[in-house]
């Protein structure tokens, strides 16, 4: 019995260095409304980034303490970064129904746009980005951090690029989490207009470790479902959903999101990733290896080779962020394409639109 | 955090004994065509069954060598078995488009059928069976051995019924699978027709389970998929097929197997299952605890009461084949309804019918 990796066949590549001189790329924050606008910062600025502003509409207190906390400049006027020639990219984590009118407007100031997942809710609204992004030649890139800034996920697509289970078939991603204090949550997080449906919301890491691990353009939804099982004093949260989809190249993919993970449960969801080929499967346990001591990013391989663990924390390191600046500042695509970017998005408005709702 | 099981909440109910004195319950094996024949003999036998004659239409030499092994008589002729009153079932693993014909044939002559799965290949057959239920008052069982024959999913089944994880929302399961040596394979294996379809013969196992887990009475299919991806040199062989199903109740399924186990992976495929509720989830690892040496049956169960891994080989038993004994003397269905053995069947057949060939 093969037991865990000590870099035998499969080394992970090694970890990025900081890509920039400090001030040599600055950025701005320009929403928090989600907490993940820390991952998005951290990435940036550990991949060399310089964090010039933060501003945030709705709690003025929050934005003032980030930016002690990271020696930047608070401001209540969303124009002084806009007007500000120094800042390259504007990285926000907005209600998702504002995330694509904030980002038009930030392309239309000449900056490039971070913005959390998902990256917006309707097909209108993506007819705004694309016709923003041919208009301004600027970027409209995405924190699909479930892939971007989990080793396990980054080290599974390095073993599929070498080959190691030949070609992919089909995937199952789960994306399981916890709503955690109900008071705690915004009110967005309830109102289904604004958050735009579980699959639009959550699914949407799915849907982006899909097309790039199959390597597709596109990809048709065969069927989704949605639903409130546990959940009647919240109408409108969709506590479940899934989606059924084949993609351009008849790699299939099966991605599942809810918010039933327990209160205690050590890690916010035990998502998982199941990666079929026709020469051996691949295995991620994301954030945790139930009942053991492994850890998070364990990544299991079965191939001709045998069967390997692998737990890559600190070994992959998070190569997306400085391929960000680097692109912004060369005109380059080499982080994630912007069709990639936004075909997700795309996918996941149409899997939320076509899901049935079942419960 | 939590360890093996030690037996503490939720102790696996007591192994079944034999429930009837020998010779007091007879039966015969009518086509071994299907290696299942074995595990449903040894079910049978184990729970207190006789084993009268054995036959097999295609390999005469195959059914003598079982019937000197087991002290059972060898027969060349199907009608002995059919006319000797004292068998009571006639257990068989046909090839898979004979099933329905076969156990016709036996319910017929005033015979219980025990078939391996899948029970049959169309709508047709499906009918022709129900008929026959109804005019000859005689049962039509199927070894989903996935389930009746794997422990650990036998204690899932006891879990949910405990009430472990609240309502069940949704499953998934999956039930990867090795060719082996492809010359070993027998005709029918490749032929369509004959074996139905792969969502048709071994996605009958996860059909079973989900019906079995969320008690439902029906189901709908929502979408599902089938490919040939990596064995061109055998056109009518599908290597892969997935689905996705709705209960009458609300709970959702995803199914999915394939013929992609590497040939030199330890069991015969990592067969999983994935059970969500709304107060905790289970997985199933059905035959391999990958890179570990726990061994098959293991059970990991994470609910408020934290998490628990139970490793359950030896501990339950399988209860069904006494079960089954009983109901045939009884007139009971305390082992499986009829109702549900001929539902996944239906579905089985209903979703392979949907299947969109996708590679």
């Amino acid at each position: 019995m093969a037991s865990a990796s000590d870099g035998m066949n499969y080394a992970p590549q090694g970890k990025p260095e900081p890509v920039v001189e400090p001030g040599e790329f600055c950025f701005a924050v320009a929403a928090m409304d989600h907490g993940h606008i820390f991952g998005q910062t951290n990435g940036l600025t550990e991949a060399g980034a310089t964090l010039k502003y933060v501003f945030d509409k709705a709690d003025p207190d929050k934005a003032r303490k980030m930016a002690e906390e990271r020696g930047a400049q608070h401001v209540t006027d969303l124009d002084v970064i806009l007007n500000d020639d120094e800042v390259q990219l504007v990285a926000a984590a907005a209600i998702p129904n504002e995330r694509a009118p904030l980002g038009v407007a930030c392309m239309n100031a000449g900056k490039h746009y971070f913005t959390d997942k998902t990256p917006l809710v309707s097909l209108d609204q993506l007819s705004n980005v694309w016709d923003a992004v041919k208009r301004t030649g600027k970027k409209y890139m995405v924190y699909y951090s479930e892939r971007l800034h989990v080793e396990s996920a980054g080290y599974a697509g390095q073993l599929i690029e070498q080959g190691a289970i030949g070609r992919v078939v089909h995937m199952e991603i789960t994306g399981p989490h916890r709503v955690g204090d109900y008071d705690k949550r915004p009110d967005w997080f309830y109102k289904l207009d604004q958050y735009g449906g579980i699959i639009c919301d959550i699914g949407s890491h799915q849907i982006d470790q899909f097309l790039y691990y199959a390597g597709c353009k596109d990809a048709t939804v065969s069927s989704a479902h949605v639903g409130n099982y546990g959940n009647p004093g919240y109408p409108e949260l969709q506590d479940f959903g899934d989606y059924h989809l084949v993609g351009d190249n008849g790699t299939t993919m099966y991605g599942r999101v809810d918010w039933f993970t327990p209160h205690n449960f050590p890690v916010f969801g035990d998502g998982r990733a199941f990666i079929i080929g026709t020469e051996g499967f691949i295995e991620i346990r994301k954030y945790i290896d139930v009942t053991t001591d492994n850890g998070g990013n364990q990544v299991f391989l079965s191939n001709a080779d045998g069967q390997q663990r692998f737990s890559v924390s600190g070994q992959v390191g998070y190569p997306y962020f400085g391929r960000l600046i680097r692109d912004c500042l060369d005109g380059t695509e080499t982080a994630m394409t912007q069709e990639h970017a936004l075909k997700t998005a795309e996918l996941c408005v149409k899997a939320q639109a076509a899901a049935v709702k079942v419960a």
